[in-house]
């Protein structure tokens, strides 16, 4: 017998990894060219070459022990120092490698951040629209998600229902910038609205509020946006990394934490990082893939790709008359149903063989999430199909329905 | 500042771990092979060929997006589909993929296992001595460990007590053989007779107890011993194997769970471990690693190799008077500590540069655990210095001390 909140859990599992698992039964039947699976982050670009190029060079000359073996919880000493080295170079920071703990993807990494960090009871604040994991991350460790509810209009943080709800019992607060769902990038003035409220909130409760701050899509912004460094705006950050999006790796899961020497109880924090990577039976990330990452440190996705079909996908759909703001980063593209029940909206879209998720999966019902990180070929070619969408819910050309 | 039950977890943070780091630190300072470095289990013994050709040829042949990208949470299915039917083979069963879940190597699993099935208060028998980090990953799930006591003398399961601890809160019992620490295989008489109990008790208090056996040794066995295929002797059992022994890929992990289709409840059972893997951030086994399982299904460690330590060790240490038991699997030795208290006995080893794991690790003081898993240089070299500890403690040629 399954545990009781196994139960719930099954019940109600991931939307957006059933859709998955729908994609692909359709593709089998209808044809992958037919089928407009726009529900999965699973990047459609490959990884850089030089990633196979590493994987190549490093089985070729590495000992084996080394390669394949164990090495510290953390990760090895030299791709920690490699990492820390630089994001100096990027951010003007001063990490070394003590500051980098390796984790087995992004969500690998807060789940071992919110291990070191959370008692029962626990509040951890959450901005909608957020990835609806972050709930069951949150309740591996018996803490309690507190929702600000979104702003529609920019996507930016809510800040001030964002102050009123921390309590003494705060001690996390989770952002996500370029966000997903909807491909907003938190701005500078946005940050430092944050930073200054939880230093506030800090002396007033006389408690510890860590900011841990999930950035899978920090290297995917477009048009020349800059994703700020969340540590200059405020001391307690933990910064998690994942290089699923930025070197198209989800499958081997390899990221990794920051935490910066200025955090409170900076010793204790790494120390406990290492010791709840062991422990969750992660042990350590992937060998061969921190190696790789220790010689593609440099190496980036092509995100001309993700910007032509985000041109084209954000273009068509204006076009038809959705509403919908344009990303400034990540590969999801966030659009207003044009019915109140998105689910109802997803629903009537699989039969056109689009799969969209339904924006109550990230807290904010009457949107869709588009994943855009798909062919550029199944943007181009779903169009017309949105336009058949369309034309079915009489939404009008002038962005009225 | 970190959570209270990490507080304790920090400051007692595995001793094992410990003693890894000790051991590199002892290694700058004294020289590599002047350090006997018996503390971890990491093989000395490098992947066999096989699996650097498969990484090679993988990287070479397969589509960037099916080799890096997100796959099923359960795994690649082509590789689940080999695994299973490479067991079927060995063991006469007959799983299909639908049995199989790719893991983050055995501790990975273990802990998928333990919540997909652990009820807040549950209770989880293990039998002394066993891996200490059980309790870790029990207490993930706030399920409680209940110990039986070792017999001491022959390291099987300690079967009166089990039956007398076995109460309506137990919903695991958790077995590791080839054993870690004793290298005792756990007999065909052993495992019939923990089936029957199982069995009767799951019907005396109407509730199902899955029995968790832990397996990353099952390929290494002496002198042609055969270790059971424990899901014969118990329906509810769910199996749970690393490739870090057998193969020499820890630092790689990965490993799988077997759930039979005769496990109670076992559909809700195979989603609750896909959707486990998930939300405690796995989110999949590495997918590199997967596929070159799914290459190197028949390939094996060399065993020689370690027997060659085994015999060297155990007759060395018999020579010079210390007591244990020929190991029959795995590459432990576990030995009786000349002294009562066996950690002084650990701390005195070290001025010799022998490290050595103290038997409470495994809640069974009054031992020493060597992990020869070593070069034979380190054991040969390592008997000297065993030989000046023996006389130091006044260790008689006829075991007594």
């Amino acid at each position: 017998m399954i545990s009781k909140k196994m139960e719930g859990l099954v019940k109600g599992s991931s939307v957006i990894r059933a859709m998955f698992e729908e994609g692909k039964q359709m593709a089998a039947k209808y044809g992958a060219e037919n089928v407009f699976d726009f529900s999965l982050g699973n990047p459609n670009v490959a990884a850089p070459a030089e990633v196979n190029e590493a994987i190549m060079d490093i089985v070729k000359n590495t000992d084996s022990v080394k390669l394949h073996g164990y090495m510290s919880n953390v990760g090895h000493d030299e791709v920690r120092e490699t990492i820390a080295q630089s994001l100096n170079k990027k951010y003007g920071t001063s990490y070394g490698k003590e500051n980098i703990i390796m984790t087995v993807g992004a969500a690998g990494g807060l789940n071992v951040a919110l291990k070191a960090i959370l008692n029962p009871g626990d509040e951890v604040i959450a901005f909608a629209p957020y990835f609806g994991e972050y709930n069951n991350y949150v309740s591996n460790f018996d803490g309690k998600v507190v929702v600000v509810s979104p702003d529609t209009e920019t996507f930016q943080p809510n800040i001030a229902e964002f102050e009123q709800k921390i309590t003494n019992k705060t001690t996390c607060v989770i952002i996500n910038s370029p966000n997903n769902p909807t491909g907003v990038i938190y701005s500078e003035d946005t940050l430092k609205k944050v930073g200054e409220i939880l230093e506030k909130k800090q002396k007033e409760f006389g408690t510890v509020i860590y900011l841990i701050t999930d950035e899978p899509y920090r290297e995917l912004a477009y048009d020349g946006a800059i994703v700020p460094w969340v540590p200059k705006y405020y001391r307690n950050t933990i910064v998690g990394y994942s290089y699923s999006k930025s070197l198209s790796l989800p499958g081997e899961r390899i990221g990794y934490l920051v935490i910066p020497h200025e955090a409170d109880d900076f010793g204790n924090l790494v120390a406990a990082a290492g010791v709840a990577t062991r422990i969750l039976g992660f042990v350590n990330a992937p060998s061969i893939m921190q190696l790789v990452i220790g010689k593609c440190i440099d190496a980036a996705t092509d995100i001309s790709y993700y910007d032509r079909n985000r041109n084209t996908l954000y273009e068509g759909l204006i076009k038809l008359g959705f509403t919908c703001q344009k990303p400034e980063g990540a590969f999801y593209l966030f659009m207003k149903s044009p019915i109140e029940d998105e689910k109802e909206f997803a629903n009537m879209a699989k039969t056109y063989t689009i799969l969209l998720v339904p924006g109550s999966t990230f807290m904010c019902p009457g949107f869709v999430r588009i994943a855009y990180c798909v062919s550029y070929e199944t943007v181009v070619n779903s169009l017309p199909k949105f336009a058949q969408l369309a034309e079915e819910l009489g939404v009008k050309r002038d962005g009225s329905f």
